[in-house]
């Protein structure tokens, strides 16, 4: 059953005064050919690349992407990365350098057993508008804006499978 | 190995214009107790609870938690929807009931095979002092700040096993 309002509000503590400057910053999950997923979550998506590292010594590059602005990146790598860390709301995609090499999906997008995490989700302006372009871009879509009972919005795959949620707020809740 | 710088930036493609208003609005993952989550987020985390959404033909509740100060949330109950599915970078943890009822943990965080999704992140101003008020408070640690090779950072746990990486932008890059 659902909780009652009161008691929800008893279980929401008061903020900390020291937590008051937390952010949050970042969702990662692990991806398999940055070959792919860079065009998908820039060119699909219109994210930006915030910052790439590498750590040759344990064999993984990081990818930051968000919606900033292209321009407000800093030129100096180590203000770079300080910087991509410090924007709310980033994905950080890891890629383990050779899972590329290996044939068909490996990783686990979280909603067949065992379940866990379960989306990222992106507003769009206007959810039909932005469906219909992804549909001409060849995206894999889960739930289509008109399936279903929850009409407006929509589920589509990236290029590991993971889903993603399309909707607008204004339009989701009527 | 990883990609050369050129290869990236031409993998990184140019933002569609129709993606320029674009938000990553929320990181959804499935939730075990709201009677333990909703403390852990808003009491340890200082997160505020944007909204909760009931379902109870499907028998869920959506908790949304974000970094937003309680005074801005609308007091109309519908546009408290619009709002908190406005806001970038929120949590929407969702309640299945009754799973409560069950013994253990239930969801998978993503970090054991099979796996997929790794962590949030969530930037501190100091992680020093938010890991001795996170110890004093009793919350999981995968990996203390002064833990392994990599210094200054921390993963904690939430009450499902999710993991949480706490760190600071500025000192993690030194």
């Amino acid at each position: 059953m659902a909780l009652s309002e009161q008691e929800v509000s008893e279980l929401c503590r008061i903020r900390d005064d020291s937590s008051k400057d937390f952010i949050f910053q970042q969702t990662m999950y692990r991806i398999k050919d940055p070959r792919k997923t860079l065009p998908f979550y820039s060119g699909v998506l219109g994210m930006t690349l915030l910052q790439k590292l590498d750590f040759p010594e344990a064999k993984f590059s990081l990818y930051f992407m968000g919606y900033e602005n292209k321009k407000n990146i800093p030129f100096d790598n180590q203000k770079r990365t300080a910087w991509a860390m410090s924007q709310k709301a980033t994905l950080e995609l890891t890629h383990n350098w050779g899972t590329e090499d290996t044939e068909g999906q490996i990783y686990h997008n979280g909603n067949a057993d065992p379940r866990g995490f379960g989306h990222i989700g992106i507003m769009v302006p206007d959810v039909n508008v932005a469906c219909e372009r992804f549909e001409s871009l060849g995206v894999e879509f889960v739930k289509k804006p008109n399936d279903g009972r929850m009409k407006g919005l929509a589920f589509i795959q990236d290029p590991d499978g993971y889903w993603i949620e399309i909707f607008n707020a204004n339009t989701i809740c009527n």
